[in-house]
């Protein structure tokens, strides 16, 4: 018996936004200064370090619940389920909707409800919620998913991941630039078959100040009264280094699987150069190199969608759509995320 | 072995408004146009159906993740748990933290993890969440709880409920008298003994409209920009009476209790004549007298704080604060709920 994951579904949002793009903006320092570099230059430094040219946003008509509910098509599609079988609609974001134009975020109803009113699923026993744990919400929501197949509450389960962050964003902190849109869901199931989630494990660490590294404050320009995503870049960088790699060396042992066994690592699209870091990190503590392409990536033309970089990156692999990135049938894979709690977790999972 | 309540505790908030606190109010209709009706007679008349005479208010420098900590202080100290023992913080709110004056929803971190920060508890493993369930989100919260607990990946959980519906309020809508802020905070354990939960469901609706009646949008004042939470107060009446007495009776018959046995029934505190009417049609599913005190109710004094009303209605039960209302070990109850979504849910639960 195995929980798999029997579907998966993404959208990308069209609208393409360069890192040239921001050369016009007027960043301003956390105590509301100016910042005098050029921007050209903070672009390239920027672009140096986390490896995004270019992020993509959604139309203005646009909203989380509505590519949540494209890429469920697409999940479902990709499954064969009949959608009246779902048990669960899990949806993982931080922000709910929130209008173009109006800096509120609103999840009443759940998202989860909207995206299943849209879906047309009539069975009252689809019981939708929305989760909100940070970055790692979508594969929090995997993990929520095989506590109910487990414990017998559901045998199938949609797991959402959606944010429009760029509808969040002070366009006068140059973190601005970092944050994206997007969708990826995935369809989970119980099967009478090997293989699936092997193991899991989460945690949440606020005791030295984690709870305000990522956080909800005022814009850099003081001009402005509305609240934005706000992000403490450095200690971001140092707990994840500090964290995720044995985190994630934790689950493998878990699931009793030999560091060579590991086919590819999908990790939270936050910046390349974080990620690169804690791969060889990860792969230290097991004294291996690190091997060639096992590291999947897309934000160099995404960006960081939040919930939304590991199912959008997974179903482009299972889509065959990632160079050198290709999965079969008993490949054993990693999913690690890291993000606002500060929450990390990590699946072990076989293809 | 039993999944069991063992601790709770609110937080009842000082502010305290009545109903004659709105008789200077500007009242609109939904298109706008102010209400001729002289205002006493709009009270008078909110009065004798929702039973509501007053609702309390948090104070300005509070926010929801503090009343809700406030709340959870005293659910541990109840329990006699070490807090460092904690394996979830599930929070179920709607709107997460909403500064006053700013009429943003603010949930990142999750309002469960801002808990345990302040709780300073020091464990990682002890996971944080916030799940979005309408105003049953709290009962929804103890059912998840109940799967991790059955699945093996928890052994203690602290189920939060708490929102500050008064920074959500649209003052120009009649709808704003009826709700108000809360908190309540439960430690659920596995435990080597009888009783607990017996039986649950849950269902979402969403194929005839449910999805839009609570919501959040404009205000009636159309000077006004913000947007608010919103009801179709005469739809979701109609709705609870039709669906919620028939899912009570199923989860009791599920938990193969007799209604004869049945001690108190928790019921969301939304409206005085909308839960007697439910009750009512509830036994008239068994063909039973509805027994004397079955109902206790809070409303009169509290409003409707949402995802806050049962857990601080059963805490003010088991510490002996409900005149007429006692429980002891053995006795049957029922939670059950209804709200936005819609979503439903109960529970079976032997003390």
């Amino acid at each position: 018996m195995g929980f798999l994951i029997t579907g998966t579904g993404s959208y990308i949002p069209n609208n393409i936004k360069k890192n040239k793009d921001f050369v016009n903006s007027s960043f301003h320092n956390e105590d509301g200064s100016k910042i005098i570099t050029p921007n050209i230059e903070t672009i390239n430094k920027f672009e140096s370090i986390t490896g995004i040219k270019e992020r993509r946003y959604v139309s203005k008509d646009l909203n989380t619940s509505e590519i949540a509910y494209f890429a469920s098509v697409e999940a479902i599609k990709a499954s064969k389920i009949d959608p009246e079988t779902i048990d669960y609609i899990i949806f993982a974001h931080n922000f709910g909707d929130v209008l173009e134009g109006i800096n509120q975020y609103e999840a009443m109803p759940s998202l989860a409800a909207k995206v299943k009113s849209k879906l047309k699923i009539k069975n009252p026993k689809c019981v939708c919620y929305d989760i909100i744990f940070g970055c790692p919400g979508w594969v929090e929501g995997l993990i929520q998913a095989k506590a109910f197949l487990e414990s017998g509450m559901a045998k199938k389960c949609l797991v959402i991941g959606a944010e429009t962050l760029s509808r969040v964003l002070d366009h006068h902190d140059r973190d601005a630039m970092i944050f994206s849109d997007g969708a990826g869901a995935t369809i989970i199931e119980k099967k009478e078959k090997k293989g699936g989630i092997l193991s899991h494990n989460s945690a949440t660490f606020t005791s030295n100040g984690e709870a305000e590294m990522l956080f909800i404050g005022n814009s850099y320009n003081k001009n402005i009264k509305n609240r934005f995503i706000k992000m403490k870049g450095r200690k971001v960088y140092e707990f994840a280094l500090n964290n995720v790699p044995s985190a994630m060396k934790e689950c493998l042992d878990n699931a009793n699987i030999e560091i060579g066994k590991l086919k590819k690592i999908f990790i939270h699209q936050a910046n390349k150069k974080m990620d690169d870091a804690i791969i060889k990190r990860f792969y230290r503590l097991f004294k291996h190199k690190v091997p060639e392409s096992v590291m999947p990536m897309n934000i160099e033309f995404h960006g960081n969608n939040s919930v939304a970089t590991i199912p959008t990156l997974y179903d482009q692999v299972i889509r065959k759509e990632k160079k050198d990135h290709y999965i079969k049938e008993g490949d054993i894979i990693l999913f690690a995320s890291v993000g606002a709690g500060m929450n990390i977790n990590s699946i072990v999972y076989q293809v």
